[in-house]
């Protein structure tokens, strides 16, 4: 079926079970999906843009009140909305990161992040993980000295995944915020894995800005995030613009240098603000999603070889799994060599995991209920036996 | 009606004719609201993402296919979506601007181009324009003369609008282009009101980039919108990541700096997709769109008092009116004060003058047709009449 001109409709979420690590979280509600089309035109969200000018300003539709809701739900003094988290790491870094300038990221860090500091001419400095998998505090004190000594500054940002997109670990950004926090260094929590799936309270970790993903995490289309900062930093990252024009001697109002005046005028935005009850809601209900989380890790775990390569026992939905003793045992002498895998999941209505993956991979199991859980991981084990591995 | 919670449906483009100055030409497509619809959800488009996992390289759906069209559309070398036009400044103020740079921009340019500027750290040089409203090359070398004098710098970089939100004024990019690149220059033709409405040529315009905005003038939902690039030029703004984890040792594989990665990745993407073949075909009748603007225009000038600011004939549907010696005397008696001329129009079916305006304002006519044209036209002429204004 084709939606446009050589544009095949999209069908996955409807037709599967789609444990991919990075779309899970992503898919829209159904009002999401009704206030896209209400508000698809381009700039469909300004019909009542009035003095000062500004998206968060904007009251009919209420974003305004969006915007104060986010900061409060995420326990920040005010909150944004970017095209894409990334837009969040890009904004911070521009507005403290110098030529040279020293800035920490962790071992585990999107890599995102690491562009946001090279764009800004920083130099990034990673904090090695525990071999568990883990960022530990003192790993963190560690860096920041090196790096001061090493480049003869302090640091002058620390960026901090919540939970990684490598493990989907979940890491201790309260105490790695407080040594950061020794040096007087800003810490921005990327909780591109955790705004909107989990409870998260900046107040809580203790840092200094949580940037989000609305298309990762939040139930919104594509590109959309947040970016929240406390009281004494929102007026730096959101500072607005000094320009002036030096023939017409124009200024440009309140318009944020950092969120290039507006950023989300209209499809995106409102499928944000859509899916938001929705997203508050579902937040108090993560216990859920590890249980299904668990239940399918442990049908995992039961096949023969099998080992789990995130945190364990698990406190994301996100886990990396290793196979290469058991999945890819098989797939060394089956016909359709790893892709046997995927393609006895797809044949069972599941979807997400790389074609050919049978080694060390992702899956997400967010957003599937029970009986969707038992039926993943029914098939796991089922698909193990039919092809001669040892199944608990 | 409700789409979601306290989320009014927006009924504007289905109950009237939109002449509002920005939104015109962002009114989705039929295609496009299907395509959103049908990859609505955020990371929709990666689906099939594979090596070298760049959104441009994605074949199904056809982005790769989609990002090539749009360069030789744009009779550039390489395009890149981006969110919104403004992004797309950024990109390059960031890649040419340096702290304390002398930046060229016309004194009619957009906001966005000073905050780009600004957030580089350079200096804004605007080139005035004529009485006429007119950028002039001769004005051009002259600010460009006066900047490098200035700051004891040749100006790095030249940001020039093709068609300026002000006026709607058509300006000669290919001589203002021709002066500047005399002087190594890069320009960047700011297009937000020109690629996606009329025929627009890199190669005829002799400039470094194009940039474009599918929000505003592509049918396309936000933030969305295009950059362009020379083969010289690609090189520099598209740069790959250099960045590399010093503990992990990882690098990011061809993650473009500017781009901050991916950039749109899914309904926005999508629409601007769906929508690109009707886009294609609309610039061929410009003609029809000046046509129907002319008429509306005539019929407004009819209005005894009214007089364009915006140059005449014009060659754009983007118009600036001034009706001080016109609607605004009866607003200075009417009981509804400068509101009377909305509320009339709304009556009539057409939205977009922004209510209380009765002195010098915008209004854009893109997109309507002759009868629709007709219909507006006779209703500016009949209010004046029924408010005692003489019509010739």
């Amino acid at each position: 079926m084709k939606c446009a001109d050589d544009i095949d409709v999209r069908e996955v979420e409807e037709n599967f079970i789609n444990i991919d690590p990075i779309q899970a979280a992503g898919r829209l509600t159904a009002d999401a999906m009704k206030a896209i089309i209400a508000y698809g035109d381009g700039y469909s969200v300004c019909d009542n843009c009035l003095k000062p000018f500004r998206l968060d300003y904007i009251k009919k539709p209420p974003l305004a009140a969006f915007h104060a809701d986010l900061a409060s739900w995420l326990e920040m003094a005010e909150a944004r909305v970017v095209p894409g988290a990334r837009r969040g790491f890009q904004a911070v870094a521009q507005t403290y990161v110098d030529k040279g300038d020293p800035v920490i990221l962790s071992s585990l860090g999107h890599y995102t992040e690491f562009i946001a500091v090279e764009q800004a001419g920083g130099e990034p400095f990673e904090v090695p993980k525990e071999e568990s998998g883990i960022i530990r505090q003192d790993a963190v004190a560690e860096t920041i000295e090196n790096a001061a000594k090493k480049s003869g500054k302090t640091p002058v940002l620390m960026f901090m995944d919540h939970v990684d997109y490598q493990y989907g670990n979940l890491h201790d950004i309260r105490a790695i915020a407080k040594i950061a926090h020794q040096y007087d260094i800003p810490v921005l929590c990327n909780g591109a894995y955790t705004v909107g799936t989990m409870p998260v309270s900046g107040k809580d970790l203790g840092v200094d800005f949580i940037v989000g993903s609305g298309h990762k995490s939040m139930a919104s289309p594509a590109p959309s995030g947040v970016i929240a900062a406390t009281d004494e930093r929102a007026g730096e990252v959101f500072r607005t613009t000094k320009a002036k024009g030096n023939v017409t001697g124009r200024t440009f109002g309140i318009k944020e240098v950092e969120m290039m005046g507006c950023t989300l005028m209209g499809a995106t935005v409102m499928g944000m603000m859509a899916s938001f009850p929705h997203v508050k809601e579902r937040v108090k209900h993560w216990d859920k999603e590890i249980e299904n989380a668990s239940f399918v890790l442990e049908a995992l775990l039961s096949i023969d070889g099998t080992t789990v390569v995130s945190e364990y026992p698990r406190r994301h939905t996100l886990t990396r799994i290793n196979t290469l003793e058991s999945f890819d045992i098989v797939a060394r002498t089956h016909k359709k060599r790893g892709f046997f895998l995927s393609k006895e999941l797809k044949k069972r209505g599941i979807t997400g995991v790389i074609p050919g993956s049978t080694r060390v991979w992702k899956y997400n199991t967010y957003g599937i209920n029970r009986t969707q859980a038992e039926h993943v991981a029914g098939a796991f084990r089922e698909i193990a036996e039919e092809n001669g591995l040892e199944v608990r």
